[in-house]
This record gives structure tokens, sequence and C-alpha cells, in this order.
């Protein structure tokens, strides 16, 4: 048989590229994890015909291929290594059409969410799903791992925007799943399958979006001091009970509050001292800002309201800044759990006897809406330590027993799919395999991620 | 072996029943199609280990099963027929759990939508999904089908309003999919895959619900009639196109309108006159009313609009007496195509296409907001005439053309088998039937339904 190289060579020519350095790069996401080799090529497809013939040569040769675009992950899912085809869709950025009368845009998997959201806001609209990591992360990635962010209590996860994908199956057949129109149940719903389905179950090259309309009016600001975590916990808690639903409501705790001040070259914080964030949008949001106010009054040490969106900018600047403070404190293993929104406060608790219990310290900063929680397990080096996954091990545990999950946007990886099985339970695991396996029988679609047999 | 029926008695006694008056039930759904003969037996399950019982009985018999809840499908998804054991969860309607904080209740499935909303609206809050079936229709019925209604386009349709499931797979066995947070990717999105699957993939045993707050403020209501239906069409794009989004609103074209003045007495219509009704509900009800008032203004022959919600129900009176004045004309085959709302005029071309070149009368609702249309195909007597399913052959390719889809909220059923592989592709019918294989390696779940093999 031609070897696998030359067949990608003869079919794609200058699209396959064997450059050491971009091989090296296609080892390792966000994570902090790379493979521990680098793999066969890259293959920059331009297309969906590209696409194609990339799977065909995989499927015909049984080598495995990892999806890739703009690696921004932290699970480690897009990790290429040794033996392997990483396919990039990264260059696949157009849009091929935005309908603002139904209120769709149909786009290739590849461009950038924040670039796709400049473009409708020239039509007035908007993609909803918003991961801090939008001017980075492409939509198919977005779709790929269900991607989440700061808004989804008040306008939903990536989930609710998508009608439908073009998919490339493991031996390169091409299908359509989903509609265009607002109701569909023609089948199976295939296309929420795809979602958060981490390059598992076939490429991604097109997708159907959902949009909404710009949100008209003002957009208010606020931020408050707690003298404990439980208390922020409390007021958030206490805000989401009142029924008014803020677009975004942060939450940080004690050590990654005092991260960001450091950072930021800012008094510290008093010991102990959380932060929460809070914006609201639309029509009404200044009144609900002062509903929120009032609210946390009564548990918060002092609140802040703002009007301006300039300020309100500068208020939001602390919780901004997390990702380089965090990064500043040393190595890290970011876990994504997400309990019930009545559950947070207990969460944290649960965090404090941990940290206590093994030794290790944990800022957390959470999407408070909506019950998302970052522990922030901080190391030295570029392993992680066994103790830090016995906390982690630990801390998993007690966010599945207070009704919540093992990862809330992030996704399964290479990094959590230890524990996928005990969230799951046994029957359900081997189910789910079994469906990755109508999808790609002979295991060539990112194997060693998601779903990993027990050693 | 023992047969299947006294295993059945043994394991579930008074659960069982073969009353023939109640196996003749059993073959019809509201479709107004019957299996032509009764089944062995209908199980009354009243809890999920009777499920699971009766589960584990068919498996090892290789007997199928019909899941059955309130029969109120008009797909013929649930006729039960020779052979069957007709699965009913009609019985099992407890409310486990309702959560304010979390917005979200814990159901059994037998539980009637209407039902379920009366007790939420003592906690202020409310289960979205409202097929205009709520009063007889249940909760897991209204999962399984994939069930809309007059509300989606505001509030969303079933997919979005569920959180988890408890499912007992063909063999017994059973798994629980999802989260009770609001986010969540742990593995695949069994949960979505559940939601329309029919009966095909599981009995759904216990549902985790999201919840909405009750909506605060006025319900304003509009009606307006328009001297043709491409006129109203074209309306109710430009009331969706302004980005107000209304509550309901609801398309009657000519002939199921006079059918409905007819049914309540009223003086007829004018000759192809057609009718929107539209109602606004939430804080801003009464701007929003008045601006879809202006936009009807350029468009309608006169417009009707109050703020009181008694003089409201009036207005909507004559959209109620759809299901009745239809069935006033005859034995009707319901479509359900569903198209994107910008192309809803041109799908109103096409049917008056069909009824010219097939000579067919296809009386028309649409639930105009979302894209939803029913075309009701006219005939006499019990059983659907070839020149009937050739007119809506003809209909259901021009919705796909429109970029619609077969069935907007409906489901497959028996009666849209034949069509299933038109829309999906046969490499996508092939996918979602081993699909099925997985959770139903033998076949006893729903067989003939969704996906039957073509002769
Ligand atoms: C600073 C920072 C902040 C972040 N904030 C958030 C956040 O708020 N919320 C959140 O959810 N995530 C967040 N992330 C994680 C990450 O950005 C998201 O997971 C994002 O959706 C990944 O998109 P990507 O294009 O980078 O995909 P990649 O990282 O390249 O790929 C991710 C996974 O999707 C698969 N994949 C990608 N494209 C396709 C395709 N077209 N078809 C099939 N499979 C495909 C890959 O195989 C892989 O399994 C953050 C990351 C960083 C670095
Ligand atoms: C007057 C009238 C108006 C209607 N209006 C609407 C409307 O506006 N929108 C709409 O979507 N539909 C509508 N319908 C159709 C019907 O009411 C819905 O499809 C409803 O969701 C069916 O619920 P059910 O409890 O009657 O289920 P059934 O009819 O008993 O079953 C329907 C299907 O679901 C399966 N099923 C039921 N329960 C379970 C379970 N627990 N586990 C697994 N499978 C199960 C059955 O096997 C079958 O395949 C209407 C029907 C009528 C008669």
């Amino acid at each position: 048989m031609v070897p696998v190289l030359d067949q990608l060579r003869s079919a794609l020519g200058p699209r396959v590229t064997t450059d050491p350095s971009v091989l090296d790069r296609a080892r390792c996401d966000r994570s902090g994890h790379a493979a521990s080799a680098p793999p066969i090529a890259v293959v920059r497809a331009q297309s969906v015909e590209d696409v194609r013939a990339t799977m065909r040569i995989a499927h015909a040769t049984g080598t495995p291929v990892v999806t890739q675009a703009a690696m921004s992950g932290v699970a480690g899912a897009s990790n290429a290594g040794a033996g392997e085809i990483a396919l990039s869709v990264a260059e696949m950025t157009r849009i091929l059409e935005i309908s603002p009368d139904d209120e769709l845009a149909v786009v290739e998997p590849g461009i950038v969410n924040a670039e796709l959201n400049a473009q409708l806001a020239e039509h007035g609209l908007w993609w909803a799903p918003d991961p801090a990591s939008r001017e980075i992360a492409t939509v198919g990635g977005n779709i790929a791992t269900g991607a989440g962010g700061l808004l989804c209590a008040k306008y939903g996860v990536t989930r609710d925007a998508v009608l439908g994908l073009d998919v490339v199956l493991a031996d390169g057949r091409l299908i359509s799943t989903g509609h265009r129109s607002v109701k569909g149940v023609t089948g199976l719903d295939i296309t929420s399958l795809m979602i958060g389905s981490e390059g598992t179950l076939g490429v991604i090259v097109g997708a159907t979006l959902k949009l909404r309309r710009l949100v008209a009016g003002d957009v208010c600001t606020l931020t408050a001091t707690f003298s404990t975590v439980r208390d922020a916990a409390a007021a958030s808690a206490a805000v989401t009970a009142s029924g008014i639903r803020p677009a975004i409501m942060e939450l940080m705790d004690a050590l990654s509050l005092r991260a960001a001040h450091d950072l930021l070259g800012l008094e510290l914080p008093a010991d102990g001292a959380a932060l929460l964030a809070i914006q609201t949008d639309g029509p009404d949001a200044a009144a609900e800002a002062d509903g929120i106010a009032r609210i946390l009054a009564g548990h918060a040490q002092d609140v802040s309201l703002t009007r301006d969106r300039e300020e309100g900018e500068h208020l939001l600047r602390i919780r901004r800044a997390m990702h380089h403070a965090l990064s500043a404190l040393g190595s890290t293993l970011v876990e994504d759990v997400s309990v019930p929104r009545s559950r947070m406060a207990e969460m944290f608790d649960e965090i404090a006897r941990v940290e206590r219990e093994h030794g290790v310290r944990i800022p957390t900063v959470a999407h408070a809406g909506d019950g998302n929680l970052h522990p922030n397990f901080i190391f030295d080096g570029d392993e992680v330590p066994d103790v830090i996954w016995a906390a982690a091990d630990d801390l998993f545990r007690a966010a599945v027993a207070l009704g919540g999950t093992l990862t809330g946007e992030h996704g399964i990886g290479v990094l959590k799919a230890r524990w996928l099985a005990d969230e799951l339970g046994d029957d359900q695991w081997q189910l789910q395999r079994d469906i990755m396996r109508v999808f790609d029988p002979t295991g060539i679609l990112n194997p060693g991620k998601v779903f990993v047999d027990a050693e």
C-alpha cells in the first residue's frame, strides 16, 4: 500500500505539511498537556472536499485523525500524537449566508466566534455562545465542545443555538443534519448528538446557526465584595431566586481575587474577601440592576453600580484578568464542575474541605448565574502530581453528590476521561461508546479521547 | 418457554389486562389510523420497576413493546397491534420534586401537561411546551414526540426544556441521562437523542424538566383579516422581521377560517379571506401589540386589538375551534411541514398549486411565528386514498425544496415513515437506524414505526 503520507500529498498537495514546528504545535491545546510525540502530518483543509479526501485516505489506511480548530480547548481533546493525522479546519472560515429574516447564518467551521459576531452585528444579529475565548476559538470548536460562557443563564448554551450541521463521517461520506426552520422533529436529533462530541463522531464542515437580534437598551454593571465566598454564593443564589435574570453573574473567591489584584497592582483585598461581578442588559437593565443592588445590600460589604458601559468594563477588569492572574501562581489543572445553582454555597464548602484535606490551593471562579465553577488546582512543574489528581477526584465526586456534573463547558478530552464512567454509570458509558462506534466503526476518530477503556 | 402473557401476569398481576375493549383502544391514537389487530395485552405500569419487569420479559421472549401514554399522538406512533405488548405509562403521574430555586421539576412520565402546569403555577413556575393537546397529552409523550405548540418561537421547543431523563432500555436496564445543572457537557447528549424518538430507543420513566418563571404583566391579543392568505403570510413575516417576538402568532387560511365560522355559527368571511391571531405577553406586551398593529395595518383589511384577557380569549375562539371544525369536513390526513419563516408565503403558493393539480382540498392552519404549517388533507372514508398520498408527497417535497422539513412537531410514526429517508438521505437514515439498533439490538421497541425498511 502507498504510505499514508504519500497518499495525502498526492490528494491534497500543499495543504499537507510536515514542518516540524507545525507538527510540534499540533501536539497541544491550551490545557497545558501535550501528546508525547508529534503527528504524521497536519492537513490544512480549505474545503469540504479536502476534509472528505483526508477521511477517505484515513479510512482506507486505518490512520487515526484528530480534528483541530483554534486549539484553544482546555481538556487536551485536540492534541494530536504519534501515528495520527492532525486535520485542521481553521482555514475554512467563510460565512455562506446571513438571513436576518430567518435569524440564521450558515458558516464554515473555522470562523472565529468574535469575527462571526462582528459581521453579524452589521445586520443587528448575534450568535449567543460566548466563551471567554471568543476572540480566538472557532464556531466549529464551540459546537464540538458544546462551549459555554458568561451569558448562558440568560441566553442559553451552544446546544440551544445550532439548527443543523454538515458532517463528514469517518469514511468520508457527507451528511446534513437538522433543519433551517424553528421547529423540526424528523428522525433522531443527530445535531444535538454532535454538539459536545469532541471530534469523536465526525468532522463538522458546516453549521446552520440560530441567531438572536442584538439586545437594545442599556448595560448596567454591579460589583459587590463579601467577607466570605459563602456570602457571595448565597447572594448570587438570592439573585437567581428573585427571578431577575442578569446577563452576566461572575463570582471570584478569595485566592483568585487576591491573584487578580496582585496582577493589576491594586491594593490587596481583605483576607477571605470574595467578589461578585454582575451585568444586566436589555430594556429593563436599569430596573433589574436596582433590584439586584437591593438584594446584594443584605449580604455584601459594599456594592458599586454604574449605568455607563465604559465604567462597567472597568469594574469587570478584575474578572477579565483572572486567566493571566492564575497562570502567575504556577501550573494549573482547571476543573469545570457544574452544580444546581442552589447548591453553590455548599460546593464552595467542599472546595475548602478539599484544600484542607489534600493540602492544595484551589483558587476558584464561577459563572454563578448558572452554577458552573472553575476550581483551578495549582501545582509546580509540567506533570500533574498525584496529590492534585486525588484532590480533583475528591472534588468531582463532591460535585456529583450535590447533583452536579463533571464538566459544564470544557468537555472530557483526555483530562477527564478517567471519570466519565463514574458519572454515566457503566451501562450508559457502554451505550455511548457503542453509539460512537456506529459513527466510527474502525476507531479512527480522535482515539484515546473521551471514551478510553479503563486499564 | 412459559408463554409471554403468563410471564407478564405472574410478574405484574392485575396491571396486565386483556379486556377486549381495552385492547381495542390500544390499537389507535388520534391519527385516525389503527393497527389491524389488537395487541396481546395492555400493561399499566405504576412504577419504574413495573416497566423494567415488562421489558425484561419482552426482551427474554422477543416480544415487541409499544409504549403508550395519553395516545393523543397524530402520527400513529403509539398504535399497538398483533403480537405486541402495549406498555402504558399513563398511570405513572407523580411529581417527585419542584425546585423553584433551581427552576426545575422531576416528574414521572404520565403526568398530563396541563396538570403539571397547574401545580407549577402555585410556585410561580411553568413548563413551556404547550401543544394544543396539553389538557390531555402527557409530559413523557411530549418528550417522546418532541412536541411543539403555539409558544415555540418565543419560549422554545421541548428540546429546550428538558435537562435529564431516566430511561429503561430494551432489556430492562435503567440509565439516567443529562444533569440538573444549567450547563453540562459530560459525554454524548443522550437526553436530546431521546427527545422525539417516539418509543424506538427506550421507555422514559422519569424526567428532569427545565422550568421558567411565570411571565408577569399583561396579555394583549390582536386579530387581523386579510384578503388573501399570501397577504396574511407576508404580514406575519413582517412581524417576525421587525424583531418583535409575539407569544402566539397563528394563521388560518380561507378554507379553515370558513370551516371555523361555520362551526361557530358566525357570518361567513369573504371569499379567500385569511386570519392572523396574535398574542403578546410580558412587561412589554402593550407596546409590542401597538407595534404589531402598526405593521399589520399595511397589509390587513381590519385589525382588532384588546388588552383584556377575556376579550382576547374571545378573539382566539375561532382558532381554538379549528380541530372540531376540520373534523366536520370529513376524514383528514394532517401534515406538519415546517419551513423557514421567510418562505411561508411561498409555501402557501405551493399548497394552492397542490390543491389545483391534485384536485384536493387542503385547509391549512399555521403556527406562523415559527413557520410550522398544518395542511389538512380532506377525504371521505377510513382509508387514505392514493390521490391524497400523492398530493401529500408533492407537498412534502415542496416544503423540503423551500428549506423546510417533513414534520415540525407531530413526528414520523407510521404515517410519515415512507418519507423519512427522502429527507435524511440514505446515509443518514442508515446511521440513525444503526443508532436505534444500539439501543434496541433485537428490534422489540416500537417496530414498524419511524424506521421502516422500504419494500
Ligand atoms: C483563555 C481561555 C478561556 C476559555 N473560556 C472558555 C469559556 O468561557 N467557555 C468554554 O466553554 N470554553 C472556554 N475555553 C475553552 C475553549 O476555548 C473552548 O473549548 C472552544 O470551544 C474550543 O474551540 P477551538 O476552536 O479552539 O477548538 P479546538 O480546541 O481546536 O478543539 C476542541 C475539540 O473540538 C474538536 N473540534 C474542533 N473543531 C471541530 C470540527 N469542525 N469538527 C469536529 N470536531 C471539532 C476537536 O477535535 C477537539 O476535540 C477557554 C479557553 C481559553 C484558552
Ligand atoms: C387536538 C390535538 C391537538 C394537538 N396539538 C398538538 C400541538 O399543538 N403540538 C404537538 O406537537 N402535538 C400536538 N398533538 C399531538 C399529540 O398530542 C402530541 O404528539 C403529544 O406529545 C403526545 O403525547 P401523548 O401522551 O398522547 O403520547 P402518545 O400519543 O401516547 O405517544 C406518542 C409517541 O410517544 C411515545 N411515548 C409516549 N410516552 C412515552 C414514554 N414515556 N417513553 C417512551 N416513549 C413514549 C409513544 O410510543 C409514541 O411513539 C395534538 C393532538 C390532538 C389530538
